[in-house]
């Protein structure tokens, strides 16, 4: 039985300057960047949502500027395959994680765990 | 001085049956929807996240599907000058609420407060 969870939206940036794009959403939504030399990744800022708070990242992209959600997992494929018996669609798998296309279009992520405590939620409806 | 904060996200769908669409999301994210018949209009349905979690809805819209965020604040106009100085532009007043642009393109709104406690966060960068 695996365990599956929003763990959090994505501000997807079509720009030149992340660190310009981070900048504004961090004072437009009041939260403080993680500092830069904690990044992984030079395409990520991460904002500081508190230890119970969603995973939020702003992340440089080359298609269209929106939002995306990640679903968090200890399962990626078995959620995966939940998802599609809901009607959504495999897009496509990089590193770690899978993209997928909700029925009503959004494109998502289903993503490893986040944050702590995703044993306590489960998501069995299929 | 105002307050203003992440409310949550709207989870745009363009789609003839919202039901259907709102089970999807609802099945999807582990969430339940609130009862129908609290709902205050046919073009949403809420998804309950619990007394402390983000404010989650569905709605049916005309454009392309896609995900928006709202920020929340006890005084729309303050906010939304806040955020033009940030770099955000004003797109739309609908009802009691404004559409804005942040600079790196996507929508986003500026809404009365959805969830209780707003008086203690304040985003006072500009």
């Amino acid at each position: 039985m695996h365990h599956s969870r929003l763990a959090g939206f994505i501000i997807d940036c079509k720009t030149p300057d992340l660190e310009k794009a981070a900048e504004f959403w961090s004072a437009a939504l009041g939260m403080e960047l993680k500092p830069k030399e904690q990044e992984s990744s030079p395409l990520y800022r991460q904002l500081m949502t508190g230890p119970d708070g969603l995973h939020i990242e702003v992340q440089q992209v080359s298609h269209e500027s929106r939002v995306h959600l990640d679903i968090e997992s200890d399962d990626i494929e078995a959620e995966v395959k939940r998802l599609e018996k809901l009607g959504a669609k495999r897009v496509q798998s990089i590193h770690t994680w899978c993209v997928m296309e909700a029925p009503t279009g959004q494109r998502f992520c289903v993503v490893r765990p986040q944050r702590t405590g995703i044993a306590a939620k489960e998501n069995q409806r299929e």
